[in-house]
This record gives C-alpha cells, structure tokens and sequence, in this order.
C-alpha cells in the first residue's frame, strides 16, 4: 500500500537481528541497534497506567544516563508485562548482560519487549545470544530490514520511512511496528528514529513530541492504549550538524517520516479495508477537534458502516453529538468525499452511488464542518471488519 | 433466553397496534398507549445532543401538560430523526391529529419513533390509521403483547416484565425495545414503563430516575447513545393506592422490572453470544466503578475476546490502566467465575479450561477488585462477534 521510498542510512548507527527462539513462529525475534558514545536520545511513552518492565526500566535508565543510549535491545514474541518484580529484574538483567558485552553503563542500554502479556520473559534465550547478535551488526539497508522484521509480531509487513536532510547531507530514519486501527493484543507500538544531526536530550525531546502530535496522536487507537507503547529518537551526532541550525527542516523530515509510519501502522491494521481520512474543521480549537475525531473513530456503528461502504452519515452526527462537546446541531456539515451529504443536521439530497464509490477506495476521505470556530486537523482512521474480529476473538485459545 | 413470566395489566390503560406500512418488511409498525384522564407521567430522554422530532417534542409536551398524560403514540422503521423543521412539524401534526380522534389536548399526546434517520416521517401513512388504531385499543395482555411487537426494529423478540404490587393489588409493568450491546443502527431504546398507582409527576421522576441508574444505566452502550431514547413512566392512578404509601414496594418492584427489560435488551444484541455480568468491587465510588466498567466493556479487544471465550485477563488489565482513574496496579485482581486469574497486576496461575468454560457459557461472571474503596456495582455487557459486524455494515446498502 505504502511504498517508504528509497532508505537513507544516518551515520553512527548499526543494526542487527536473529532468531532467539521466542516466537513460537520460529521467526527472527530479537534485534539490537547500537549507536555511536555520544548519542542523545528522547523518548515518549505509554499513557496506560499499566506500564511494561522494559517501559518502567527504559524511562529509569534515560533519567540516569541524562539521554545517554548506545544500545537498542528489542525482543517481539514476550511484552514482559504483567510480571511484576521479576518482569523488573528480568529486563535488567539483559540490559545488564548487553552492556557488559559492550563495555558500556547498563543505563545506556535501552530495552523493549512486544508480544504476549503475563508470561515471564525468556531470559536465557535472549543472553545466550547476546554475543552473536553484537557481533553480526552492521550499517547496511539490509542490516536495517532484517531490525525491522524481528520486531514484528502481528504486522503483515516492516515499515519504515526515511528523509534525507538537505543541509549537511544527514538523515531521519524511522523503524516501526503496530498492526493499526487500535493496539491489537496489546500488540505494541514500537518506533525507532534515529538520525546523525548533533543535538541535546532536551532539543531532541521538543522535537519529537511536536512530531508525535502530528502523527501518532492523529491515528485511530481505539482507547487500547497498549502497555508498552514506545517511540525513540536517537541522534548520533557523527553528521556533526546542530540540530538548532537545520530546526525547521530537521522537524520538517522528522515528521514526514513519523507520518509515514503512522499511516503504515494504520494501513496494516488487522482486517483492515479501508483508510479513512477524517478531517474536522471549523472547531473552536484543536483539543475539540481531536476529541470529535475520536469520537466518531471509535464508535463501533461508524466503523462498521465504513466496513460495508455504507454512506450512512446519521451515525457520525450522532457519534458528534455525544462527543461531549456542546454542538450546536444547525451550524453541522458532513461531506463524504467532496460530496455534502448532511447540512445543518439535516439530510442534503446527494449522489449515493457516488458516495459508496468514494467509501469503496482504500482510502476515503470524510469530513465534519462544526461552524464553531477556525481550528482544523487530519485523523487517519480504519473501517472495523468481521476479519478483525476473528483475529482477535482466536488470538491465545 | 428469559421468560418474562406472568404479565400482569396495571388497570387504567389499554394498548393497540396495526400494520401501516411504514416498515418495509410488512410488519406491524404503529401503536398507541390509551390512559386514563388523571394518568400522570415521568420521563427521561437521550443525552445525545442531536434529538430526533419526537424527543424535542414529547419533552415539550410533558412540560406543557405538567406531566399529564393520556395517549401514546409510537411508529416503528423511521427515526424522524435529522429531518429538521419539518420533522418536528411532522411530529406535532400526528400528536394533533391522534388528539383530535380523542378529543384530548395535543400536548397530552406522547410521541415516540425509532427506525431508520434522515428520512422524512410518513404522516399520512400514520394519520390515515389513526382511527382504526384508536377504537381497536385493549386491555388484554393479548393487546400488550400486540404493542410490544409493534416498536421493535431489529430486536429479535419482543421484552416486557410486570411486577405485582401486594399492596392494593396493582402492578408495574415495561415494554421495551432495543437490540442491546450496543444502540444498533440507531434503532433506539424505547421503554414504556404503567402502573395504576396514584402518583404525581415529581414523584414518579424521582422513582424513575433511581430505578433506571440501577438498570438502563449499567448496561453496555459503546457510547453511541441513540438520538431517540426514551423511558416513558406512566401512572393511572386507577387502583387509588398512593405511590407515597407504599414507596418501597413500589420502588422495589420498578427497579426489579427495569433490570429485567435492561438484561433482555442486552441479551437480544446483534450477533450477541455471551451475556457478561461485569462486577467492579472496592472502588472509591460509584462514578468510578462505573467509569471502569465502562473503560472494559466498550474495549474492542476484551470484547473480542470474549467472543472467543478468551480468558485473556491482560487486556482487562489494560483497559483498566487507561480508564482514565489513578489505579494502582499492584492492588488489582481479576477473577473469571469464581478463579483468581491476576492479582496486583501479575498473572496467578489458574485453570485455563475452567475460566474457557466459564466464559463459553451464555451468561458470564468477571470480577474486578480495585483495591481502592468500597463502592462496587454489576454491569451488564456482551461480547463483540463477527456476525455483529455483518449485520451492522450491511444496513442501508
């Protein structure tokens, strides 16, 4: 669906990847980044107040190291969450274990897990092949496909997107893994960016979260906010260019390459048919936008009629109308396509057939007037199919 | 799956239904309530912001007659919803015109429509029956069991319970419709709730009110509240017992048939296998129970699986961690039926094969226990199959 273009490869980082043996599918699930001593590094989290071993241990070592990594550990097939103290002790055994073999400060290793919740973490499996998977990285794109197959679990394809800096010849580059619509059994979010620009934690971190808002946070989680959700820049700094020198067009690439990836994220989603691009305009701000977004992207009544194709616009009015924002019914437009097919609450006469035709693209485009005010954003969401229940209703019986 | 058992008729009210060809099956599909001069009402609506015509209206007229009531009149397969101006003038002319017939005043008319939105409501086809609806009306339970059949759209059974009071020999007794789970395609929860007790408006608010936070409150509705709720409490006065003298009885025997319409209503959902009885326990409060509650019955991935009989207790867990209350995780446990499967956070071990039969069964138990307070309360939700899906994305096309 989504071709990431060609790969540029920012300078100070090597990747690598191999089978560990816990993915009952006997695929590649353990990978590795490791970055250059002075790399920075930010990071952002999972709003879930259940959090993962590895997120508690991640958020901890980045405190202490003050945005210090040289070590990306990633396991899939285990998410090393609901293990209480030994899920703690476990992930830090193979940060230390990782570090040890590197000559580095355990807190410079930064760790994830995705995959199944409440099984302990198959430790050994993991540090019996620390040696080989050190010594197997490498700077090449295939290095960097086979890092991002092994974090996979339910996603059908890797994804990846990268932009090359024009000043000074760098690079952002991101890895990612999620199979869309929301959090699919807690499947995880994991995203890796990594670029060469020199920069501070702290520059780092206002970049990403300004990056994240614009992408992450306009794709459709249902609410299941996995526990494990992680997103990481690394900057190696070895392009030797400031990042506060090249700020407009560093942010610029970043998040094209963040909206690339979320869109990959949401177009893999498990049954998925259709993506749909929901705009809402004329809102009073951008924090009511975003709410009637997702209220209408979490309705199950909507998702289904976007299953069928069905241009049943009644039910994005009455998902608007119990967002919770106060609407006002009669300043209400709804368009399917550039086709206005409810103004004021009320029904426009309109083309069905033309409308169905637009919802029966992968990728449909759906928009809410709400004559409140000037604010505007783009959410991208997905149709619920039965496919998607079927996948999650057989997932560990 | 329940037997509404013996029904008995509250005196003072009598019922009719016809087949006006509004619906396109052919079915029966207008009916009318006749009550007594001195009957008085209580009700409550939607907290949709977008109301159809017969909400706007009946909730004016309650007001305009000060809770008198003395005719009701329903039509099933279109919403009058979205149709504006018109809509409500549509409305107003068949309340006149059904008051005419009865030489009663218009605002002692309590309109109700549930169906399909956006399309303009067939006045003449309602109006033109009008007559025959009227001098055909009963109170027989034959006649009651005739307008239960009348307002459905996709239930697939009709759902009444009656209480008999022991006290002075009256009675409470429901009507409703509502495909449960959810408000499918819109299509409305309406209840109709008689007795013959005497009672004045405010009284019977009060009673409904408390009677209905305990039943159509704590059922699961993924949000997509329709734009045509309504519980309508109607009292003839006709067994010339006070409601103040007997209150608690009377309370009692409203709550016991409001829970049991409620749990039809849920069990009747679309595609619906497994009834789940969803028990939060020490929470702080009753907001809070209830917040969580809802936060795990409208999670797609838990109702999922569910569907597949699942004991996946890790996405309960999550869905507790983002339900927006600060939880602390190492105080939580789950249980399904009558096992321990989680406690603060991390997987106890448990009998798999048990917690899947527990879960395969038509009506299931799972508990959660906070660890915070002593509020708890039941909540009533269902599973998300792949036959809801289909039914739902297949509707207007």
């Amino acid at each position: 669906m989504i071709d990431p273009g060609p790969v540029f490869l920012p300078k100070g980082f090597r990747f690598s990847a191999l089978k560990a043996g816990i993915k009952a599918s006997g695929k590649s699930d353990l990978a590795l980044i490791l970055a250059e001593p002075r790399t920075t590094a930010a990071a952002l989290f999972t709003r879930n107040l259940i959090v993962a071993a590895p997120v508690e241990v991640g958020r901890a070592s980045l405190a202490k190291s003050s945005g210090r990594v040289q070590a990306v550990i990633v396991n899939s097939g285990n998410a090393n969450c609901a293990t209480g103290q030994k899920g703690i002790r476990d992930c830090r055994r193979v940060c230390a274990e990782t570090a040890r073999g590197l000559n580095i400060h355990p807190a410079e290793v930064f760790p994830s897990s995705t995959g199944i919740i409440g099984v302990p973490l198959p430790v050994e499996k993991i540090t019996s092949q620390l040696k080989l998977l050190t010594s197997s990285a490498g700077a090449s794109t295939d290095h960097l496909w086979q890092f991002a197959e092994a974090i996979l679990t339910t996603d059908s394809k890797p994804k990846l997107a990268s932009v090359p800096l024009q000043s000074g010849g760098g690079a952002v580059t991101g890895i990612a893994k999620g199979s869309g619509m929301i959090h699919p059994q807690l499947a995880t979010m994991l995203v890796y960016l990594v670029t060469d620009v020199v920069a501070t934690p702290a520059e780092l971190n206002t970049s990403l979260r300004r990056a994240c808002d614009d992408s992450f946070n306009l794709i459709s989680i249902d609410g299941d906010t996995s526990t494990n959700d992680t997103v990481l820049l690394l900057a190696s700094g070895a392009n030797g260019i400031r990042l506060q020198s090249v700020r407009k067009e560093f942010d610029r690439a970043l998040l094209e390459v963040c909206r690339s990836l979320a869109k990959q994220i949401v177009a893999d989603g498990e049954g998925v048919q259709h993506v749909i691009r929901l705009r809402i305009e004329q809102a009073k701000n951008r924090a009511e936008a975003l709410q009637i977004a997702r209220a209408i992207s979490h309705s199950l009544l909507v998702k289904t009629a976007w299953a069928g194709a069905d241009p049943n616009w009644g039910r994005i009015l009455a998902a608007v109308g119990r967002s919770g924002i106060p609407v006002h019914p009669n300043k209400i437009s709804i368009y399917i396509g550039d086709q206005m097919v409810c103004r004021g609450a009320v029904a426009c006469s309109f083309d069905k057939n033309a409308a169905h035709e637009e919802l029966s693209k992968p990728e449909c485009r759906i928009k809410v007037r709400m004559g409140r005010g000037k604010a505007s954003l783009e959410f991208l969401t997905t149709d619920l199919s039965a496919e998607y229940v079927r996948v999650n209703a057989e997932y560990s019986t």
